[in-house]
C-alpha cells in the first residue's frame, strides 16, 4: 500500500513544436529514455493546471497543484515571497517584495539592487521594527539584494500600488491606493511615509557610509512591491495529514512550500538555474522520506530557458533532468511519484502558456496505460484524460487510499 | 427510435491492477465476451460517478447516475433505506434505519439482532404509532431483524447521533443534537425517550416472552442510527417522464429506486450475493419493458468481492454476469442500455476508491467507437471521453431524443 508521495514539477516544462526539431517539442525531442521508461510504467495524462484555457502564473499554478484554489487562496506574491524567507504572518498583514537600492537626494533610482550588494542584513536591521501611525514595518533579509516586507497593524489593505519604480533613472513611485477604502488610503499614506523614512534612516547608517568609503553604492532606500494580504489558513498537513517538505531551488517556490507550512530542504548546488545540482535534488529528497510523507520537488531552469526562446538550450536540459530520474529506479514500493509542470513557457513565445502539461502518476496501483513516451503529445492518449491541477493531490490521496467517503 | 432504456450497474466492479493477473484488473482478467461483443457495438468511456477524485458511496453515486445531484438530494442514510422497505415518508419526517436488538436491564446491548430474530413484524406493530410530546414514532420491518423507523411531527431535525453503539456489551447511547438548532435539541430528547419507552412496550410483549421460553433472546429494544430528514422532491418519472422500476436484491438498492419513486420488482434468487441469479433478473428486466420505460437493475456481488480483498472471486463472479449479458444478444431493437458500475472497489484497498469505471452506450443511433474490451483501461479510449455519473441521463435522453432544446 502507498503511503508516502513524491510530486516532482518541472518548471515551464511544455513547450510547443519547433521547427528546427522537425515538429516536434523540446521534452519530445530530447533523449529521454528514463523519463520515457517511468511513463511506460504509470498512467499519464494532459493537465490544465489552473483550468483550460487558463494561462497560470508560477505561483498560482503551484498553489492549484498542492490543492489551494488560487481564486480563494492566492494573496498576490508579497507573503508568498515574504514566507520563503522565513518571515511567519499573522492575520491581516500585508506584505511585500523589497530590494535595497540606492537613490540620489532626490529619490531617483540609481541603481536598484545597491551594486548587487550580497547582503542587507545591516540594513533591514535598522529598519526592522519602525513604527508609523501604529503601524509596524517588520523587514527580513532575503537572498543578495532582496528583501521580506511585512505593514502590521490594524485597518491595513493590499490594494495599494508599488513603490519600485522598476527602472534607474525614475523618482521611487508615489503609492496609491487601488480601491475607495479608507484601509486603501491609510495603507498608502503609511507606506509613503515608511518608503522616505528609510531612506532617512538608511542614509545615515554606518554600513552605508563604509561601502561609499569603499566606492560601493549604498541600501538608501526600501523598494517595495507586489503588496498582499495574508489571511490565515489550513496548512497543508492540516488539509491533508501529510508532513510535507519542499525541495527547491528558486526563491518562489520555497515560498510557495513554506506559505503552506511545508518544511524548506536547502540542497547544496540547487541553483534554480541549467548548472542545477539535479541529483543532489532527488538524493536528499529519498532521505527526506524517511521523516516526511509528501515530498514537493522543483526543478526550474526548463522555464527560464523557455523565455530565453532557446530550444536547444531547453532541449539539453531537460536529456541532463533525464539523467538524474534514473534514481527513480530505486523509488521506495510504498512511494507514489507524481511527474509534471506547473505551466507551459513556450520557446516560441518566451512566456508562459496556457498549453496543457504531461503527467504522469507512477506507483503500486495505479492503472498504467499504453503510454510509453513522457512528452505532450504522447501523454494526450494517456488514461488520465485532461486533468487540472486541482485533481492531483485526491489522486495522490485516492492511491493511498486516503479520500474521504461521500455518502455511505 | 430508442424509446425505451436499461441502466445496468454492475456495483463496484472498476478495480485496480492485479500482481496475479499479470498487473489486469479483475474486470480485464476475466473471460468476458460477451461484455466485449456489446462494447464492440457501443459507445464506451469512463465515468467519475461524482467527479473527478471524489470517492463515491453506493447511495450518492446512485442518486448522481439518475440526475439527483447528491449535494441537493441526498438524505444520508436513513430516508434511502426506510424509502426501501415501502414506508411513504412526508416532507420534514426524519427517517433512521433501526435494528431490533436485545438488551439488558442497564440498557446494555447483548445482541444487536435478537439473536438473528428473523420477522420483527410482530415487534414494529407494537411500537409503531407510539406518540411522545406530539410527536409519532412509525416503525415497519425491514429484512429479518431491521426495521424502517421514522419520527413524524413539527420542528424535528437529523442532527442528531445515532443510538445504536453497534457494538455487543455497550450501553445504549444517549442520542445528542449535532448542531446548536432547537430541533436538533428536541428530537434528540424525544428520540431517547423513545428508545427507553421500545424497551418498556418491547420487554412486556406475550411474543418475547415466548421467545424466552423457547430460549430465544427477545427483540426488546429499537436500535437506530443514520437519521435522514426527507424533503419531497420531483420523483424520477416527474424529472423524466419515465415511467420506472428498479430490479435489485440489495435492500440500499432497492431504497434508492423507491425514494425516486421507481417500482420495485422483487426476483426470486436475486440476493446480492454472489450466488444471486444474474439471469433471472435480467429475463425480469425484459418483461418489465412491457409495463416501464426505464428499468434500472442493480448487480451487486462485485463490490463485496472487492471488499473482501477477493480478485479471483471478483474475477469469477464477473465471468459470471458475462454468461447472463448473452441475454442482451435479444435486446428489443427500440430499447437502449447502459452498462456501468457506481464506482470502483479495488481488492487492493477493500473500500471503494476515486478510480473511474468503464461505462458503455449500446442501441440505436449509438456512435459506435472502436473499443472492443468492457474494461477499465480499454474503455478510456472509448468516444465517450471521462463522463460523470450526471452525464448518464442526459445522454439517455439524447439518444432517444428527448432533450430539452437550450435557445431556438
Amino acid at each position: 500500500m502507498l503511503k508516502k508521495a513524491i510530486v516532482l514539477i518541472y518548471d515551464g516544462l511544455g513547450d510547443r513544436p519547433v521547427d528546427s526539431f522537425g515538429g516536434l517539442t523540446p521534452l519530445e525531442y530530447a533523449k529521454t529514455p528514463n523519463f520515457d521508461k517511468l511513463a511506460s510504467r504509470a498512467e499519464c495524462g494532459l493537465m490544465h493546471t489552473l483550468g483550460r484555457g487558463f494561462r497560470p502564473g508560477s505561483d498560482t499554478s503551484h498553489l492549484a497543484i498542492f490543492g489551494y484554489a488560487p481564486a480563494e487562496y492566492y494573496p498576490g506574491r508579497g507573503p508568498i515571497e515574504v514566507a520563503g524567507i522565513g518571515l511567519k504572518m499573522a492575520d491581516g498583514d500585508v506584505a511585500f517584495r523589497g530590494n535595497l537600492g540606492t537613490v540620489d537626494e532626490n529619490m531617483v533610482i540609481q541603481d536598484r539592487r545597491a551594486g548587487r550588494i550580497r547582503d542587507v542584513e545591516p540594513l533591514t536591521k535598522a529598519l526592522d521594527g519602525l513604527e508609523i501611525d501604529g503601524v509596524t514595518l517588520i523587514a527580513k533579509p532575503g537572498t543578495a539584494h532582496r528583501a521580506g516586507v511585512v505593514l502590521r497593524g490594524e485597518g491595513l489593505s493590499s490594494a495599494v500600488t508599488d513603490a519600485d519604480p522598476h527602472e534607474v533613472g525614475q523618482a521611487v513611485w508615489e503609492v496609491k491606493p487601488t480601491d475607495d477604502s479608507p484601509e486603501a488610503k491609510r495603507t498608502a499614506q503609511i507606506l509613503n511615509k515608511f518608503v522616505a523614512k528609510t531612506h532617512d534612516v538608511l542614509n545615515k547608517l554606518e554600513f552605508n557610509k563604509e561601502r561609499q568609503s569603499r566606492g560601493d553604492l549604498p541600501g538608501n532606500c526600501l523598494l517595495v512591491r507586489g503588496a498582499g494580504q495574508y489571511r490565515s489558513f489550513p496548512s497543508f498537513k492540516e488539509r491533508f495529514g501529510f508532513s510535507a517538505c519542499c525541495v527547491a531551488g528558486g526563491g518562489l517556490y520555497k515560498g510557495v512550500g513554506a506559505f503552506l507550512g511545508m518544511d524548506i530542504i536547502d540542497v547544496p548546488g540547487a541553483t534554480a538555474l541549467p548548472d542545477s545540482d539535479i541529483e543532489a535534488k532527488f538524493k536528499t529528497s529519498f532521505k527526506q522520506l524517511d521523516s516526511h510523507d509528501f515530498i514537493f520537488i522543483h526543478v526550474k531552469a526548463a522555464d527560464s530557458l523557455g523565455e530565453d526562446g532557446n530550444p536547444e538550450g531547453k532541449a539539453e536540459f531537460i536529456a541532463k533532468c533525464d539523467k538524474a530520474m534514473a534514481l527513480f529506479n530505486n523509488l521506495p514500493k510504498d512511494t507514489l511519484l507524481a511527474v509534471t509542470a506547473d505551466h507551459s513557457t513556450p520557446c516560441e513565445l518566451k512566456q508562459h502558456s496556457a498549453d496543457p502539461v504531461p503527467v504522469m502518476f507512477y506507483g503500486e496501483g495505479v492503472r498504467v496505460d499504453d503510454v510509453t513516451e513522457f512528452g505532450e503529445r504522447a501523454c494526450a492518449k494517456g488514461s488520465l484524460g485532461h486533468i487540472e491541477g486541482k485533481d492531483i493531490m485526491p489522486q495522490v490521496q485516492n492511491l493511498m487510499g486516503r479520500l474521504h467517503l461521500i455518502g455511505a
